[in-house]
């Protein structure tokens, strides 16, 4: 097989086999094949696409290239998540002890926030001593005890897709459905769980930034995980502001623990009590999505999701004193805040704009190399609907370097719509997507 | 300028500017752009295109990687030409020594053969002697003091098209409209002559196989040609089958001197001359196409050409012998025939198969640094149209190593198409492309 002839087949919109797209990454992942001809191969599927065969086995050889996670010792049916990305995205922290709460257990790798975007990992970062990184032993251990563990991949989960995640980052190749899709239901199905519920987000701050994107991206995910035997449900969210009031690690955490507290934003909470409705109904613990939600709704009443959480966090070295002292966790040594300059109602919040700010105060990375700073970010005290009069709080921000916060607090500003007619506001959840079909919102 | 949201520009299907394409070039000759970044821009530009001004710039930032050659101590209009490649194309060697007899001066750099096609150069080399690597002054002068000189470009020549070429070569952009005409048009204008004819070969045999397409790219290399301040005129001519009878280098050299004696196959006697017609006309020998085509049919009756032809052998330190004795020429130790199995008339002869055929003989390479057996070759028989009876001999094959003849014999063999019919054949000539517009075969 010459490669340059596969790079020649995919350019002419011809479909690859099986075989071939093993030999691909197989090869590439070996260092075989040169990242200039990997590069236009790329390129090639960005523009001619791969049907459903193709990115099943692309998907399956890159799982391939490393090792399936066995969490068959662990009881009961493991229910992973993934969302697509979004800015003030803190669901995790709060669904993965939520979820655990109400018997299902979960056993997630989580990774880095890159750009605009924010990470899990780093944000548990946030937490004194909390280990990211534990053998896996030690994390079926975790979650076989306390029925939750949160840590960083293992290097041998689908190292092939790590490797051409990097190759596409540079080459303008990331935007490509069947690539996202190898990427993130690769990582999915190394990672071992049973069933699988997709987080879609979808606006201005997430990847898909049109809405029917976001559905084809979807609807793709769910017909891959169940050709590859996994139950696999997808919500699309709209991330077109942020979710919650929270953009920076340390602020999502004490986000996270209001939800844990039956409180904090209303967005938030939702998006939390929708993915783990399914993941309590993919998992046995709730006979449909409906009994599924009034189950979580009476788990956070009653704590036992915070206490959850305590237990997850001192099993993997942390200071679970920050749960009940927030106040404990890193905070930014300076506050200022951007008022609004007319009277109206907020029409947007552009999210991207949202999360380059907390960026440049340093929450983000703009490199993978690049260090950040975990108590600064953003607090919004305004979000779309919201009524805001002159000189009123659009919201606060929190830094300790004072070098990019003109800069910063400009974009912050600039997030900001204001307007004289309250706005139609879209609803968080837009789709629903699963065995049974599409079911949109109304 | 990140170049990363270059690749994405053109991804996306925008235009780069003039100074973002000076940019990647220069950097990418300087090695300041990896290849897969390269490969991935290469990509884009084969699905979204370039416009005409995108086209020059690209062709002028190849000119100015290098330099650009000052002809202009040499009397008169320089002309240069160029083909498109084919198989069997011995034009050029019996073209510059009929232009250059009727006081057109000819400076011309060619490649050597890869793949299927054959190249100027390596027929040289079957001349004893010969010298295709000379000094710019050297060049010069023989230019002056005979007419005409051909070798191999100097290393200076648009090194960025070189660097480009090879990296195209290995990922699939070989066949994209921009890039071929930045690549031809580069390096026929730092070769610095003041008028250039082209032919833009079409059909089995050539890098454009579809009409359309050759005429396409024909129009706009003579687009990008008056751009750039150079008279410029377009043939496209049919490859689809070979031109001539001879494929291999020193078969080749001999049926140029047929040519040159005023004999030889029609096809590649047309083609001579009505692309030295052109050559004529832009040069100022004469005032139109058939002034031009007249004097030129005057010079191979009278063996002014065969002349010139011998004193540039002996400018370049060849044996000039071999043109009153090609039998002088390297021959080949063996000779085998193919046979037609049925009756009938020739309906096709896949002119690529033909070239494909002739490598594995060994006149051609697979890889540019494979050696080539100049003796060895194919000598058609017969050509479309004509009649052939069972056991009459379709082609002769000279080979000198049988390792591979079976092969080569078999490929050669199914590239005749032999059916009840006389098929209808096109002209050679299908289009002529200049300033004054388009004119194609009625």
């Amino acid at each position: 097989m010459r490669f340059c002839d596969l790079i020649i087949k995919k350019r002419n919109g011809l479909k690859l086999s099986e075989k071939e797209i093993d030999y691909v990454i197989k090869e590439f992942d070996e260092g075989e094949i040169p990242d200039y001809q990997m590069s236009a191969m790329l390129m090639s599927i960005y523009f001619q696409g791969m049907d459903i065969n193709e990115i099943k086995y692309l998907t399956m050889a890159m799982v391939n290239s490393g090792k399936i996670i066995d969490l068959s010792s662990i009881p009961g049916i493991k229910v992973d998540k993934h969302s697509t990305g979004g800015v003030g995205d803190t669901t995790t922290l709060a669904l993965a002890p939520m979820v655990a709460a109400a018997g299902v257990p979960v056993a997630k790798m989580s990774g880095r926030g890159l750009g605009h975007t924010g990470g899990t990992i780093d944000k548990l970062e946030s937490i004194k001593g909390f280990k990211t990184e534990l053998s896996l032993n030690k994390f079926i251990d975790i979650v076989k005890k306390v029925g939750a563990s949160i840590i960083s991949p293992t290097s041998d989960l689908a190292p092939a897709d790590k490797k051409l995640y990097a190759l596409r980052d540079v080459t303008g190749t990331i935007e490509s459905i069947p690539l996202i899709v190898g990427s993130i239901m690769s990582k999915k199905l190394a990672a071992g769980a049973d069933a699988i519920v997709l987080d879609v987000t979808t606006g201005s701050g997430a990847f898909m930034q049109e809405y029917k994107d976001a559905l084809k991206l979807g609807k793709i995910m769910v017909d891959i995980g169940l050709e590859l035997g996994k139950e696999t449900v997808a919500v699309v969210s709209n991330m077109d502001e942020p979710l919650g009031f929270a953009i920076g690690n340390s602020l999502e955490v004490k986000e996270a623990i209001d939800i844990l507290e039956n409180r904090g934003p209303k967005d938030l909470r939702n998006l939390c009590l929708v993915l783990g409705a399914h993941m309590l109904k993919l998992g046995g613990a709730a006979k449909n999505y409906e009994e599924g939600r009034s189950r979580l709704e009476k788990i956070l009443k009653e704590g036992t999701a915070f206490n959850k959480f305590k237990e997850m966090i001192a099993a993997q070295g942390g200071n679970t004193k920050v749960v009940d002292k927030p106040e404990l966790l890193p905070s930014a040594k300076y506050c200022t805040k951007i008022k609004a300059d007319i009277n109206g109602y907020i029409q947007k919040i552009d999210s991207r704009l949202i999360g380059e700010s907390a960026m440049l105060l340093g929450a983000g990375r703009e490199k993978k190399e690049s260090e950040i700073d975990l108590s600064v970010g953003i607090i919004l005290k305004r979000k779309v609907g919201n009524k805001v009069k002159i000189n009123e709080d659009l919201a606060e921000v929190y830094y300790n370097d004072s070098e990019k916060l003109k800069e910063a607090k400009n974009k912050l500003f600039s997030s900001f719509v204001i307007g004289d007619k309250k706005p139609k506001k879209l609803p968080l959840i837009l789709a629903t997507i699963s065995q049974e079909g599409v079911k949109e919102w109304e």
